[in-house]
């Protein structure tokens, strides 16, 4: 079949929108109308040419809401017409991964997944006879797209499209860190370093949990009030204190339970660290570092009972936790409209790329 | 009171057996005899002058076992003829770190017992008329040494002050690592960096929790028999392969689901943490580094599931989990005859600091 999509040809360079040709789904594999998809700092990153695994030309984006229209041979779980959320963290329910409690990053097709291409090694998009690459196993700046059935999380159908494919990546990242990652429990006290989208979603996982503190640290003083529409019950800018360690363990009597850093600054996610409590404190690391960055403590902090953390896709088991995401939208435990500052169509893609990197949006959504 | 203790009148000089002053307890406070102490690495480290808040002159020990002889006034969980041993982290049962869920640091008298005295700023010991210092609460190279009634563990009779005493530091804290603080289960795959007198405790912990693989890490090819005796199942020499943390990952199929430090070496723990499996693996430590050194890694390992932890005292709340800990070893689960490999009294104690820097000793016991 034909689907048009957003090109990425090479780094750095604008997506092209091209009616490109689009195979039918082999075995375990599902075909997707996207509806819906987000465009994430990851898309921006990979297309900037910085991201050492990108590859061109490939079709991005990884943060889709759509409508299964065909399965492939041996697809069991899904059926025509189902919403799926497709998930760059598959959840296979088999790998060792998969059958280990305390972590979700199934392994199951992760090497092809990393080279762009389905799990049997091959790609189902082309374009003039040649094949384009697959990205995070989405590739949701397609309107149509084939996936492994394993990555693709059913959700209830009276979920708005346009507003649940930001639970494919920013909404579950943050939310689940606090919840799953975490286990961030009621009354705990919760510093989140980085205001962004990211940090936006783990202020309002803190206050669904019931998190009696939830203090945000941000440079930009604009921040402040969006914080509070999320939760946020304190706010510190590190440019107005001498120390924001020693102001944060000042502010709550010795450091806060959970701390999370939501930018991917090696120095920051060492404040995050040592603002955590003596004894008892954990920091979990969101944010991605640059290529070689390194953190550094002294081991004291952690023989003193600190535990440093990390956490991709907010520790969600993707088929399993999504849903309940998508519930806990659908039920008002967390707000998701006021992040999408920007809605637009797939021709005007380039645009939420450079709202982006203007610091103007939260998060853009492409409606197809 | 007059009791002989060794003095420690200055950094780098050997002790002084001399015959001391000792006040009787106050309110809170119990009179002990000691009956056996340990001689630990700790003890050097402060006589070295390596230690920033070390202060002389001081009466060492911290790892003792003895009889109750006199509480002070108030003083309702104990009473003479008690069994003890001394707790230089002491469990008060009141303040905010012995009512959190997570931690054993007990802070009610952190600040005094720093200072070399009782919690009411005071010293009970002294020589000529001038005041020693306590030294972590304990002082158990005193024959007897009054303490706050917090800091001592009540224990069963029929245990051998000459083994139990080094329940106070050394077998606590590696049998703890393993079972308080990292809550290693039986099946689990454990890595063991350093196989001193910590490193074997952490080997049987293990053993004790049901741990299926103890890999033994250690530079001296003579550490192999005393580790295995002690449950080890792998050793592992760094200096016979490329690179050991490739090395260990390989030999477990991905690396192991706990790795404790037990060196003090900055690299080391780094290697323990990388060894860790993805997705799971925790790494503890329990070295205590030099100072001003630190620990580096990449981000990527935490981002990826790992946890960088800690432990002090094993994690262990001393009044309650000290008992447990000499019942193990009443009922044969834990070895530390073997561990004990020197005796002798103590006019005889710069001799145990010898043979410690010589590396002829595992512990070295002193009885009174």
């Amino acid at each position: 079949m034909k689907t048009r999509a957003a090109v990425a040809f090479g780094a750095g360079k604008p997506l092209e929108i091209c009616e490109v040709d689009l195979e039918g789904p082999r075995q375990g594999e599902v075909l997707v109308e996207m509806k819906a998809t987000g465009v994430c700092h990851t898309d921006a990153f990979t297309l900037s040419g910085d991201d050492p695994e990108g590859a061109f030309p490939t079709i991005l984006g990884h943060e889709g809401a759509g409508v299964v229209l065909e399965v492939g041979e041996g697809v069991r779980s899904l059926q025509p017409g189902d919403h799926v959320i497709p998930l760059y963290t598959p959840e296979c329910r088999e790998c060792d991964y998969c059958l280990h409690p305390r972590t979700n990053l199934c392994q199951a097709i992760r090497e092809t997944q990393g080279q762009g291409v389905m799990p049997d090694g091959t790609s189902r998009f082309s374009l003039d006879g040649k094949p384009l690459r697959h990205y995070m196993g989405c590739s949701t700046f397609a309107n149509h797209s084939v996936l492994p059935a394993i990555a693709l999380a059913k959700v209830r159908k009276d979920a708005p499209f346009d507003k649940i494919c930001y639970i494919g990546c920013g909404v579950t990242t943050g939310i689940g860190a606090v919840a799953f990652t975490m286990g961030v429990e009621a009354g705990a006290t919760v510093a989140v370093f980085g205001l962004g989208g990211i940090g936006l979603n783990v202020v309002q996982g803190a206050r669904m949990v019931g998190a009696s503190r939830i203090i945000g640290v941000d440079m930009n003083p604009a921040k402040e009030a969006l914080g509070r529409q999320f939760g946020m019950t304190d706010f510190v800018n590190p440019r107005d204190v001498d120390d924001v360690v020693q102001h944060l363990i000042a502010m709550t009597g010795g450091g806060v339970d959970y701390s999370f850093e939501c930018i991917g600054n090696v120095q920051v996610m060492r404040q995050a660290l040592e603002c955590a409590h003596k004894g008892w404190g954990q920091s979990c690391i969101i944010g991605v570092a640059g290529a070689g960055q390194e953190i550094s403590t002294r081991p004291f902090q952690l023989v003193t009972g600190r535990s440093w953390r990390g956490t991709a896709f907010g520790g969600a088991r993707g088929r399993t936790d999504v849903p309940k995401i998508v519930d806990w939208y659908m039920e008002g435990r967390i707000n998701i409209d006021d992040l999408i500052t920007h809605t637009m169509p797939l021709d005007d893609i380039n645009r939420a790329f450079d709202l982006m990197h203007a610091g103007e949006s939260i998060r853009s959504v492409i409606h197809y």
